[in-house]
């Protein structure tokens, strides 16, 4: 049984006057936290106040690098070249790494966003592209992926440490893979579940799969949302829960 | 008589498919150059493609944050908060110190574009703000800003080591400052002219305005433009005469 | 006593994933809207949506274009040349009057947006190139500015129908322009007294300065603000105000 | 034998200060040009000069819209929603339309911009949603496609007239497609040769594919290339050999 997980959040996704999220929030409850990096959200203005604010919660900070596409908010697919995909991640990492030093901080990890997390996922080329610029910046953070993911996989093969992530309120298919949003079954709608399905994960390294195999699955780290409501209950409650049962949070990078 | 300058020059102009300067060439005639950030100018291909070449040839690299205007190239005047004018200098500054570490580099100064520059030269809190940012970013930059201007008062105020820009090409006025480039005579078009307004600045300390008094100028650096074929002639007769007067070029870094 | 007035909303304010004020309920209230079109804020699908909203509501539609700034949501100075005004004027009310004509319905007027729209109000020349914009674009379009500003008198002296616009929450110099937000007491914090100002301008053609005088103002057209539940609360409560006072709400193009 | 045939250019590719071919020139060799409608390229003051500048010299206009993805000159492709692409296609039709006749002309075609072109080609369900837009927009007009392509089948399903477009420099395949550029041989160098092509598919009706079959091959317009002086001179070749081959040149809006 595993008595130690990360908890991350994508944050500071706001744009200018667009605001997205209660990020002051989500701060409370969670150990690590994806700062988006001015591609497919975040400014400048947006990304500072957001690490002062990890930095005075005390919470470990990453970098969020997505596609150059803020209309689409990084969620549309879109072929680069490896030169650019490689470019965009030096670039995005630098300046959030530069930004957390300056501000007295260390950045700890990277974790892609949307659709490009979702296709390196699958793609190992694309993944080795993503971590070899992650080890360029700096070999010592921690790319984080989907658990069992080609992501995790290019990253140790580079000499990275990284970070398996797995998801609360979706549902695994039998390859350890996540069941795509756009078939039936994908969200786990019932908080009581989502909570269930993490304390399995970690009490027992498996997850029951929507065709109900057991799957082995390594966690590292598990993601919440953060820009409803409902989505701060839940991060209350999935912390409440795993610290009765006896599970810590910690960030990251003392865990990995 | 002074017998060592720097000559620096705006470079990674381009933005994806749109091509600007010739900057495989001018890196052959200056010591430094102001690299854009993907504000006014640049993008990540283009950032980490232009320090590659200047690694190759071994010129001194700094980063040339703008205003966030790419459809004006920066040269149009914003009304931007202090909080604001510091974020964008810390994340472009960051983006590239980093990059340039990552590809085995170092950042040796900062000079902002444009209207940010022109505006920054009059205004001593302004220039206090980018001056903070760069401190804050990494207190060994040095930061570039018109010779005699409140931006390098600023930046010495600060504590940060500076480069007094001068300009070949542009006349100035009797305080020292240049004239503006709407008044008739702003512009010398004269090659020898302008070689010998240099000259005479590193011969004597002092340039000749326009209302014909001599004005004391300190000059750290020369810039030059490297956007068409007469700069490129420009550049190269420049770089020779200067050798011919016995004045040495060498890095910013290595003369402050 | 004047006995009609229009209400009018600027709306269609989100930007891809960056969701912006409560579009849906504020139609209700309003007699016209004034939709972003893509350079401060609003993208191709938000502008769609709205059009369709609006004409769902029967609710008349503006264009509301900004300066190109959707970091700063064009609430920022920049420094443009005439050429470039107009030019993005004619651009984004083209757009939008394409639009909303595919879509079935006609563009009854322009209001310009933020910062574009404060700086215009004191400066004649800027006025014009607006105005002459619009005229181009379609000589029918109504131009709406702050009541007795130079924006509306250009829109005048060019040919164009104006919308004079008052503000309910804004309090007034005793020479009629608005006491600038920065000053203490701009705004009228209670609603109350906010709806009372609208009543009063309606009711006596003018409005009692911050100092105490009487000022004559013309008012065509209302501004409410949609972005927050309170501003809908007040939406409401001034529509059922005005009309138990016998002032009834009309869309600008059949009061002008 | 075809007497007649429109040539077109892609032109106003230019944004801001980053400056892309030699519009003026090119405008005297062709008798249609597309014009960038500020997504993968162009601006509104690049828009304005070029629609003026067309005027001047007569040749028909057409809205060339494309990707939202201006880092990448709309050449990457990019995964959107039916919603997504129909409101772009919308949004850039309409602003060219409106700034067009702001000016005193008349908006002849629409041609799509290069990845969207190239995925259009062979892709009927996201061709209709182009048409649709089209259609929506002004049913008068022209819609531009590669020759056989599912582009210009779908647009003249929807009741559009349709402009059937050859390429002088690239090699065709037995099937009636192109070779993909990335494909040996892809590209026609020689510039007589290309020129014969042309006038091949004009006199006979036919192609003589890579593998050198005849393939039927409808043509209404051929696309000349505008951004290097080679372009131009081939240009002026084409024009002149056709006008010797008895061919005339018109606008598509005579020809279709």
């Amino acid at each position: 049984m595993q008595t130690q997980i990360d908890i991350n959040c994508d944050i500071g996704e706001s744009f200018g006057s667009f605001k997205v999220g209660n990020d002051e929030e989500i701060m409370k409850y969670v150990s690590s936290v994806n700062i988006a990096c001015g591609f497919h959200a975040g400014d400048p203005v947006v990304i500072k106040k957001t690490i002062e604010s990890a930095l005075e919660h005390g919470v470990a900070i990453g970098a969020h690098p997505g596609y150059p596409d803020l209309m689409g908010f990084g969620r549309r697919d879109m072929v680069l070249s490896h030169d650019e995909l490689f470019s965009y991640i030096l670039f995005q990492v630098s300046a959030l790494k530069g930004m957390v030093e300056a501000l007295g901080g260390v950045l700890q990890h990277v974790k892609p966003h949307g659709a490009m997390y979702n296709k390196a996922s699958t793609d190992y080329n694309m993944s080795k592209v993503i971590a070899e610029a992650v080890y360029k910046t700096d070999p010592k953070l921690i790319l984080v992926g989907l658990a069992n993911s080609k992501l995790v996989k290019a990253a140790e093969d580079i000499g990275l440490k990284t970070g398996n992530e797995i998801f609360a309120d979706r549902r695994y298919q039998s390859n350890g893979t996540l069941v795509p949003r756009t078939h039936e079954g994908a969200l786990i709608k019932e908080r009581a579940e989502a909570v269930d399905q993490v304390k399995q994960i970690l009490q027992e390294g498996r997850v029951t799969s929507i065709d109900n195999t057991k799957v082995p699955l390594k966690a590292d780290t598990v993601c919440i949302h953060g820009d409803s409501p409902e989505a701060l209950h839940f991060a209350q409650r999935l912390h409440k829960e795993l610290n009765d049962a006896g599970i810590g949070q910690v960030a990251l990078g003392k865990l990995v």
